[in-house]
């Protein structure tokens, strides 16, 4: 993450000359009429072996748009696809108008922006290649439906600022028009930026204590292949929360086997102890639950473990005042199946949270390494 | 506002009982346990002569819900839902939890969370009474939705941190479950917090310019009565995007009779110098068209003008990529009908801009003035 002066991107420097191309297309003279005040542009990097917003300090705001080819969009057409989404992608994140932008003035303050690419199973089948991702199998606890499902290729943008994020969207849906529909979007939110720790759900749960640190090599183990590749997995988790606050905070805590407040597990004290499965109260009960989250989730090796980068999702209340809120759970790992399926199963199974919430959206896309300048997202597997 | 920190809350100050009882709520003790790290909670006085979230620097995220009185709630019910609501506003703007928070840890980041109520005429007759404001006429330009209009009881809910938003969105319905249902809620956001000056709208252009000044005699004369109260106009105006998209700078500039890139009106250099609406170009052509959106929304007297605090939304594209979004225009004037009406009805007979916007809701609202201590929103009216 960089942080440069609105007036160091105009006059010059590494991106000096898209923030140029910008500034004409803006229809404004980088030489005369007021100039904007000098102000902090927050960049995510675009380019590089790996695609950003990953392992990304989690933004506030995230979009994921899933979107299908339509018929007849082959490998050729995908790839032209994806140069002028990964082109409009490397504008966008560094603070520039996108080529064809209609609102240039919109994508002046990144905020963090980052535009990641999935590739889902129909998008191999359309290139006529063998897809490394497959759809997951059912679990027990799937309530799964078709308009939060599945999808050729996903885009996910997240950010700082919801309008930017807005703005970014409609750029890429715009482009990608000719060549896909949209199958879905989920829009999401996190703790306002600047809060600092793990977020909270919409539970009210701190979520994401078990993820392998940023910077370590378990980090590296979990989420990266060599190549610079991983897989993300999409589910849209609803929340039963008029069922949830039916329930003391005993009931949540041995559900979740962490306390709410802290996040600590119940043998610890803060939220980074590690739990104690082994240990028991003066009854010789396990003091935490073995069907609880925290039990099930956690594994040993890091390349069984998952990064979870999840987002809340709020579409108000309805009429009687009933929430319509979940999760949208979003994970990065190398190996779905490796290390996602296991996970997944063991909670389907037995978690006593299942109670309270419930998967009704699944989606698996296979991400592709990162690209260079002037090069493109999934130039290795398309191009 | 205030700044003060996490520690600061629990150990005493003039919120330190509030806190204190949050923290008994949460099942946490105050004195052992790990401690919380000392973190800026920004709060935004709820007591005082008039209710926050008007005069309040426009926060990130902005939430309308609009309730509908159940059949046999009367002036009493009323006032005891005012009552009920007011209190949990209260806690919930300091950063304590509601009296009956079921997810008491997510009231802790406030990030300037507002909360402000406004009666329909609907409310005024359950009561029994007149009421002081009534449903606007008829405009040329709407094409309004009863999903997006109208409402007995109004409560804006805004704040810098969505998950903050989106619980005390919960709490507040969920306590208002028993007097009323959901008739509509709109969900909008601004430029992140931080970004500094005017905000733009999804069309890319700045919007707010003409508001009067905080702080001024300007502003108290367009948005104050002497008793601290005022009006709120909420209006859903859809963007027609793609035939936004469609036009050039020019058109655009001109419809809106000012430049986009700046916000400066086509007869000045910088934002907020004033239009000069009698110049003429060489050929005698107002610089400034007499059908601008500029032209036709500025009038002269500060007892004529409106306080816009306008959120965007963007409900995500359709299947084929077009748009859903729009703005949520909001606007604060001590009198509907001597203020907003009659800039609305010159728009609407005229304003080039109308092209490219829909209203499809419209709803109007008394805002009473705000409570003392103990006191409750509403209590003049109802009390």
């Amino acid at each position: 993450m960089t942080k440069v002066s609105r007036r160091g991107l105009l006059l010059g420097g590494a991106v000096g000359a898209g923030a140029a191309a910008a500034g004409i297309a803006a229809g404004r003279s980088l030489v005369d009429g007021p100039e904007p005040p000098p102000e902090p542009v927050t960049v995510e990097a675009f380019h590089g072996p790996r695609q950003a917003g990953i392992a990304t300090e989690p933004q506030a705001h995230g979009v994921f748009c899933a979107l299908d080819l339509r018929e007849g969009t082959d490998r050729d057409a995908t790839a032209r696809l994806m140069r002028l989404l990964s082109d409009d992608a490397a504008r966008l994140t560094r603070g520039t108008a996108a080529l064809a932008d209609t609102e240039p003035e919109l994508a002046t303050s990144p905020a963090r922006l980052t535009v990641t690419f999935g590739f889902g199973p129909g998008l191999y089948a359309a290139a006529g290649l063998a897809s490394p991702v497959a759809a997951l199998p059912g679990f027990a606890v799937d309530r799964l439906e078709a308009r939060w499902s599945g999808g050729d290729l996903l885009v996910q943008i997240c950010g700082d600022d919801a309008l930017t994020v807005a703005h970014a969207q409609r750029m890429l849906v715009k482009d990608a028009r000719a060549f896909a529909s949209v199958r879905w979007t989920q829009r999401g939110f996190r703790a306002a930026s600047g809060t600092k720790g793990t977020q909270r759900n919409i539970l009210g749960q701190l979520d994401g204590t078990g993820n392998p640190a940023a910077g370590t090599s378990a980090f590296d183990t979990a989420v990266w292949r060599p190549d610079g590749s991983t897989t993300l997995v999409v589910r849209r988790i609803r929340a039963e929360l008029d069922d949830w606050a039916a329930v003391d905070r005993t009931v949540r805590e041995m559900s979740v086997g962490r306390r709410l407040d802290t996040g600590a597990p119940l043998t610890g004290l803060a939220e980074h102890d590690e739990p104690d499965f082994a240990a028991r109260d003066e009854l010789g009960i396990p003091v935490i639950h073995p069907s609880s989250h925290v039990r099930l989730a956690r594994v040993g090796a890091d390349d069984k473990r998952i990064l979870r980068r999840p987002y809340n999702y709020d579409e108000g209340p309805s009429a009687e005042g009933k929430p319509d809120t979940g999760l949208i759970f979003a994970s990065y790992q190398a190996d779905v199946e490796r290390q996602f399926t296991p996970i997944q199963r063991a909670l389907s199974d037995a978690d006593l949270l299942n109670k309270w919430v419930t998967p009704i959206g699944s989606a698996v896309f296979a991400v592709p390494p990162g690209c260079g300048e002037g090069g493109w997202v999934g130039e290795g597997v398309l191009g």
